[in-house]
């Protein structure tokens, strides 16, 4: 990881400079001008070196002699200067504080999309994520395993936490993600859609028989936790495996987290390509027998949607995104308890990692 | 708080009974039966001394003799094993869980709700939550404060965990639900609806300031939460302050909170009758001219329903209902932010706990 005062002082910067070149413009009385990375479709790429999706090379200008642009301009700069006196000040905020906040300095947004939309351009103009404007989402996903973190967010520098201490897991929040890692005694990182399941997984002591980090990522993974999977993949080199639901939801999640999202392809260091996805696959379904439920309308296009998703192009995607259309049928990690609570971790854990073991290293 | 060991010995008995009741009359060549509290709304009674909603004295018999009751009978003795066997296994499970792990026993349920229905009786038989029967809800409430608890869960026992040292801030789960209450520096409790402000309040120190515990329930209060809101109140006499977005949806969260909700009246040990609802007040939106939103016809449809529930019928909750109903209009806790983002904590909190403090003693 980038040392965080650095990237504050490097985000300072750039903040900065954009002000600068404005106000330069301004002054020599021509009408200031921004080049944004377009963010629509065609310009998301596949990047074969980052492994995952980014922004290719085409701009639009927003310029202030434009009288259609105008509005945007100024909501984007106050956007800009508004995330200075953030990290400046020491403060953190959300999406909707800063949508609020504006009225503090009337600047209008009709709505709340608007500024979110302008702040995903700062992202995509500065090249970092807004977390490092000190503007946070919501973050609800957990960590437990043997790991001492020691924290770098200010008054707490230097504090040093053992994750396999506390049981319920601890959130992962701003301070978990930019904590330093400092003693590892895991080998890998299991990463589970199912806050049921992690809680499973603690109680059983799969942390201690695999050597495992626990993520839990409550459905969708934050962006926080998926930086975070990206750095213990990065930093400490453990090799990442994915457990989510048997439908193709649970098969997004996995995706996310290992090539990104659309949404964020201006943001890089938010996936981790190397991470493997374990299961349940539709071909698990059937081999263990699970109850299962019957796709819905809604699953069948959703599923259509990701057959066409240049992401899933290869297996085990294809294959197992062709059987869950011939199969027709879901399954959640909790259906295992259909054999008993343990039959997840004494058998269908089991075999999955005598597989997957088997390729590390 | 009940030493949990006394709990569980208290637990398994009563099971136990169960079992062996059954198992008498079945030897006496008489049709078994058991006598459940009845859980319909006629049942659900405010009672004075609990300061809360309780079950009332109805009572239904479900009877093996009567065909139509065979299926359901047959499930709640299978419900009431599976409990058991988590005890004295020390496993625990989620609702989700239960229904799945039927299959393992060929008990058949239709659908998740015919389980979860069971152990709702259950409770109400036993008179004890599902969370001592191992049965646990997905659980995202976190906390943060001047307080050092000690784990009591198995594995962990007497580990000292101090909550001020996590700037991210502790889930509650079960471990922290169940732990002692070792070393308190606090003197109230901040309980606090939204993730957001509940990070603001750790920020600006709010803790510090008020010597106040803040706890984030994300929503509606998890019961985790709710059980451990109560405990700070009951076992360390701290006054708890509840900070909700200004509608009839945060309204509710307060009041579930204070009162209990009719879902789990048979369950003591959910509400804290003494705590306070602080706004955000409809009253609040027109003296600090927040930006707001006009209500749905949802929100009004839940504006009659609450202003007919008798939980609602003193003041604060009349008259700000009655504003409500007036105004039509409401506001998020991020809305502060209008006035900059320390506004919450440098105007709003201080001017109402000017007046909440001065009533404390």
């Amino acid at each position: 990881m980038v040392d965080p005062i650095v990237r504050r002082r490097e985000v300072i910067k750039k903040l900065s400079r954009l002000g600068l070149d404005v106000w330069k413009e301004l002054n020599d009385t021509r009408f200031p001008s921004i080049k944004l990375p377009s963010r629509s479709v065609r310009n998301i790429v596949y990047d074969e070196k980052e492994r995952g999706y980014v922004l290719g090379d085409l701009y639009k200008v927003r310029t202030a002699a434009n009288i259609a642009h105008l509005r945007k301009f100024a909501q984007f700069m106050w956007v800009a200067y508004f995330a200075k006196e953030l990290i400046k000040s020491r403060k953190t905020s959300t999406l909707r504080d800063v949508y609020y906040s504006s009225q503090a300095y009337e600047i209008s947004f009709d709505e709340q999309k608007e500024s979110d939309d302008l702040i995903t351009d700062l992202e995509a103009y500065i090249r970092h994520p807004r977390e490092e404007m000190n503007i946070f989402p919501a973050e609800r996903a957990a960590i437990f395993g043997e790991l001492k973190i020691e924290y770098t967010v200010p008054g707490y520098e230097g504090r040093v936490v053992d994750l396999s201490q506390h049981p319920d897991g601890l959130m992962i929040g701003h301070a978990i993600k930019t904590a330093k890692f400092n003693q590892c005694k895991a080998e890998r990182v299991f990463v589970i859609e199912k806050d049921a399941i992690f809680n499973r997984f603690i109680e059983e002591r799969v942390f201690k028989k695999y050597k495992a980090i626990l993520v839990s990522t409550s459905g969708q993974a934050p962006r926080a936790a998926r930086y975070l999977i990206r750095r213990l993949n990065e930093e400490l080199g453990l090799p990442v495996y994915i457990f989510t639901d048997g439908d193709v939801y649970g098969m997004h999640i996995a995706g996310v987290i290992i090539y990104g999202s659309a949404n964020a392809a201006h943001v890089r260091e938010l996936h981790t390509p190397d991470a493997k996805w374990i299961g349940v696959w539709a071909s698990d379904i059937e081999a263990y027998k699970l109850p299962s439920d019957p796709f819905t309308d809604k699953d069948l296009k959703r599923l259509d949607e990701l057959l066409k998703d240049p992401r899933y192009k290869d297996d085990p995607w294809r294959k197992e995104l062709k059987r869950f259309k011939k199969l027709r049928r879901k399954s959640e990690l909790e259906a295992f308890s259909r054999y008993g609570l343990t039959f997840i971790v004494d058998n269908y854990l089991k075999d999955k990692m005598e597989h997957f073991m088997s390729e590390e290293n």
